[in-house]
């Protein structure tokens, strides 16, 4: 999955910035205008309620991010209010309303389709990142030179946000916190909050218990010298991680809604739907987890402003948890850097293996999809292929569900990094060209994250040279030989050198972290050329990173090849300790497009051992004589 | 250069650490001996004048960093207080007394060398660095338990450090600021202020006149929403580039120790020794540039007190300028971003065109010298083959002195990375085995810093091994095209992977920029592994840099390759403006250890096509036909 983006059904961002194709994009915009629109009556309805209700509270504009209290990356339908507002479905974005005027900011990648979804709306589409376009404080001082009260829920937003606002905003205004959702009642059928049962993550793949974890967690915190006694966990997948249980609040992520609040004594107290938890209270209760109600965090955080204690927060935690002790918040909150995100990304051996298992069992989905897309019995359509790689996956063993929406991608449509195919858009496939499939699925023992891209037919040679430096880049950071303890940053280039050298560049991240039967982007590690805190994290033993670069050209293709690598423990040097990646991910990398020619002897060495690897681990799975031969020559050395 | 480094006489360091050979410690620490140490009975005096003086003053302990008021890489003789009081002769380290304890904090490149020089005196070596080895903090408060005044000499403290000391220091103590220099006291023969006379760089050379510059640098300051009316440069390369003069103040830096403030309108305040700048007061006059006594700088700055406008600072700016306000300095003085520092790293086309002919005479020179060395008439120890070299490029027009004083390291001597020969250490050059020489000039018109090691006779399989590795790691970063703005953290490992992949790796970092007859050590950007401010500085066309991988085999032998390389604009692409290096450095790069078949098909092809063009710019330019039948024999292709 390339990097941390959007959710279903964000369909076709970047589609007329990648494809200036006219044709195309009319055709897509009629598509998106048919499925999503809701009608624009309904949103200026929607927009006077809440100026109605403004106007009640005095306010003189109201701000509403793509948010839920706990900063998801995807977020549980009842908290896409920002969405049913505007209208606007893309999965990032923030919208602003004063008693005249509304807007609506989003990224590159959903240009176009905010364009056709805020069209006759009361929002003006603000394009977030364009040469000319006014941030959010900039657009209040225009739009309110006489000030007034800005207000915003706080639960969806983070505090580290409001206090940027509060600096940016001149004296003429002031932030206003309001801890009342106006959505409650303004949002007639909203849907409820997610009340999906939660479930134990077997000790067999999650390998460490409850005790010993929050043991860990403790240890990590006193030995930064820290003296805080009590630690607020916000973050959905550290609480799902810290207590072995996973939910099914989100698509795709195994996560509950809940806040948890660990205490020094190693006990913790669970804040989440009573109703999620009914069927693991003994196993909670045998691990001194108090529960309590979602609601009662603000009041227990309250009542231990009695004693002296501060309480370790996040930095992304939001403003209605500060709000709650308000002139002291400095005081009872103390930013830590997580231990838990420090913990969970360091995968223990059961977790690897757990990994190594999921991988041969998803790579066996993979290998008995590849033979019926070879042989033409996988389908006919982007949409189609991509039902059928599922169904072979729901086969497997410990199988959960998808990771993400399956990328399935044929043609120019690979070129988008976002794309997704719909009723509308769903691409026949032809034979020629390539077919971009980046998908995954969620394991009980693992979680699976694998691009790869498999030609259909004859190739042009721009196709096949774009693909071999792909294939490079892959390679180039798979078998990098490197120092412990190295940033991200300083890893990046080794996968993107090849593509480099010839004038080629991806705009995504090289590598994500992924979870184990948890998030698919996991941090607090990534590789990516741009300095952010991500990248700026070590690289140690047992963390485990995506390796997927690629290429894409508008209106003609796309290219990327995705594994999913272990760092492992390597020798000793006079030089230090060094490191070495493990791939987790088996599956025959198509070696059809390949110029040899532009291979090293290292790289075509590579690229034998890890097809070795991948027969010897997979063919005794396959019980079908076609697989097997299939992946025989598959994987024959070139 | 390798790195940000000692000064001479800071020789051996690290010898003990890298080499682990008895016999070899013995011999140096013998010599170091005869040759720095200053009688410990003398040491002890000094301390004890300094306590008396501490007495009189009640302070409790009093800290002698290694600095002068501009914060220089390199001291004049004037600033080196510290020492003359602990004797310790490395070019970095602080020293702390109190009335009973004395402690000289230095790093590893140095422990050897202060151990020999400061036993039997009241100090003790702190090896900065080493595990339990106590901060400056931690051991006032172990030393002192009931606290007092901690006293410091303001101009040598930049106010950074000074902040964060009154943060590290419990209330017991007083970080206790003192603008009296008890040292012109207490050291009798302390050399004077240096006042050697300026010179002008030529037009021609600098490319920029100074009112033009002047311009630059408000338009800079203005374009970032900056509202201050003056600025202070304290840093003495930022003056000397700023009004195209130059200095003999300090070895090897052509710099003059002053304050430069820039006032609004383009008009300026030189403080400096005015005997410096008789020779230069007509140019000055006439570029609107006053000149003032040094001392008057704290006078002058109050004065604008009276105004309301704030003078912008550097980080670096010492205590001594902020004590002048000593409760509003907050307001007074506004930290920016240096934007003399941001210019001077662009070299404009007549610098460029400068180190062109600046490199093709270094070239030249160091053509001849490798001839005679290869003939053996250059000389047979380690310091006479770096006096010919001297004496081979002071032949050629423009020349002004070395760049930094030369390391001729032969054998185990190439293992230390600051190796610089002295009599006691001298190696006689034998038939077999590398000599690495790092050595470069001053020109009117360009700096020059090359690194070639070089066999004098047979190899070892593991010489010519790592010799073939860091050509490898030196080609991948000089051959590599990359997008325009590149941080040097994301450059860095083009120059290591090589080395990686066979488990060597370097110290130091890969490349730093360079002055146009300046410091060879020049800011603001380096390539390096490590995150610091200096690789987070983004790489555009124009700026130049050296590139210097090396691999150090403690008691065996060191190979460094190293060239002078000049950011160049390259092709838009699909992908945006991608950028190349013109390697500037002009001399063959030793053949004969190469193992061809651990290059590339493109490395042998760079290396080829360099060796070309070196053939191609100095052929022309040699006069003795056996220097040119050398050259046409060491730029023959492999």
């Amino acid at each position: 999955m390339p990097i941390y983006a959007d959710t279903p059904p964000a369909v076709g961002a970047n589609l007329g910035i990648l494809f200036g194709n006219r044709k195309l994009l009319r055709k897509f915009a009629a598509a998106t205008r048919q499925t999503f629109m809701t009608e624009h009556h309904i949103i200026s309805q929607r927009v006077q309620a809440l100026r109605d209700w403004m106007e009640e509270n005095d306010y003189a504009a109201y701000i509403v991010p793509t948010a839920d209290p706990h900063l998801s990356e995807y977020l549980p339908e009842h908290w896409k209010c920002r969405e049913w507002l505007t209208g606007f479905t893309g999965s990032a974005g923030t919208a602003v309303v004063t008693m005249h005027s509304a807007a609506q900011w989003t990224d590159s990648r959903y240009w176009l389709q905010a364009e056709t979804e805020l069209e006759n709306t009361p929002f003006t589409l603000m394009k977030d990142g364009a040469e000319g376009c006014p941030g959010i404080v900039d657009w209040l001082k225009s739009q309110l030179p006489e000030g007034g009260d800005v207000a915003f829920y706080g639960p969806t937003l983070p505090r580290t946000d409001a206090l940027i606002y509060s600096r940016l905003l001149p004296d003429i205004f002031r932030l206003a916190q309001d801890d009342e959702d106006p959505f409650d009642t303004l949002w007639e059928d909203r849907p409820p909050m997610p009340s999906a049962p939660v479930t134990v993550q077997p000790l067999e793949y999650a390998g460490t218990d409850v005790p010993e974890k929050m043991e860990r967690i403790w240890h990590a915190v006193q030995s930064e010298g820290s003296y805080v006694e009590h630690i607020l966990l916000s973050d959905l997948s550290e609480i799902a991680w810290t207590l072995n249980l996973r939910g099914a609040d989100i698509a795709y992520n195994p996560v509950f809604t809940a806040y948890l609040l660990l205490h020094t004594d190693c006990t913790a107290t669970l804040f989440t739907d009573l109703r999620k938890v009914e069927g693991v209270s003994d196993y909670l209760r045998e691990r001194s987890i108090a529960v309590r109600p979602y609601e009662d965090i603000l009041g227990v955080l309250k009542n231990l402003t009695d004693t002296d204690a501060p309480i370790g927060v996040g930095l992304s935690t939001n403003c209605g948890i500060y709000s709650i002790f308000p002139n002291i918040a400095e005081e009872k909150f103390i930013n830590i850097t997580s231990p838990v995100s420090r913990l969970q990304k360091l995968k223990v051996p059961e977790e690897q293996d757990g990994f190594r298992r999921a991988m041969e069992r998803d790579g066996v989905a993979m290998v008995r999809f590849l033979r019926r897309l070879d042989e033409g019995t996988a389908g006919g359509t982007e949409m189609e292929v991509a039902q059928t790689l599922e169904a072979l996956r729901a086969e497997g063993r410990n199988y959960c569900g998808l990771s993400f929406g399956t990328i399935s991608a044929y043609g120019p449509h690979g070129a988008i990094v976002h794309y997704e195919p719909t009723p509308a858009t769903d691409a026949r496939l032809e034979p020629r060209g390539f077919l971009l499939l980046d998908s995954g699925a969620q394991y009980l023992d693992g979680t699976t994250d694998i691009t790869r891209t498999i030609p259909l037919g004859p190739l042009t040679e721009e196709e096949k040279t774009v693909y071999t430096l792909v294939l490079k880049g892959h390679i180039g950071l798979a078998s990098l030989h490197f120092p412990n303890k190295i940033t991200g940053l300083a890893l990046d280039l080794a996968a993107r050198r090849a593509l480099w050298q010839a004038g080629y560049d991806f705009g995504h991240g090289t590598g994500h972290g992924i979870g184990s039967h948890l998030c698919v982007h996991e941090g607090p590690a990534q590789i990516r050329k741009d300095l952010r805190p991500s990248t700026l994290e070590r690289f140690v033993p047992d963390m485990v990173i995506t390796d997927e670069p690629g290429v894409y050209l508008a209106g003609k293709f796309g290219v990327r090849i995705e594994n999913v690598l272990l760092c492992t423990r390597a020798e000793e040097t006079p030089h230090g300790r060094f490191c070495r990646f493990e791939t987790l991910t088996l599956c025959p990398i198509d070696t059809r497009p390949v110029l040899t020619a532009l291979l090293t002897h290292e790289e075509v060495g590579w690229l034998n051992a890890y097809h070795a690897e991948v027969r010897r681990r997979l063919l005794p799975l396959l019980t079908d004589e076609a697989d097997k031969r299939w992946l025989n020559a598959a994987t024959e050395s070139i």
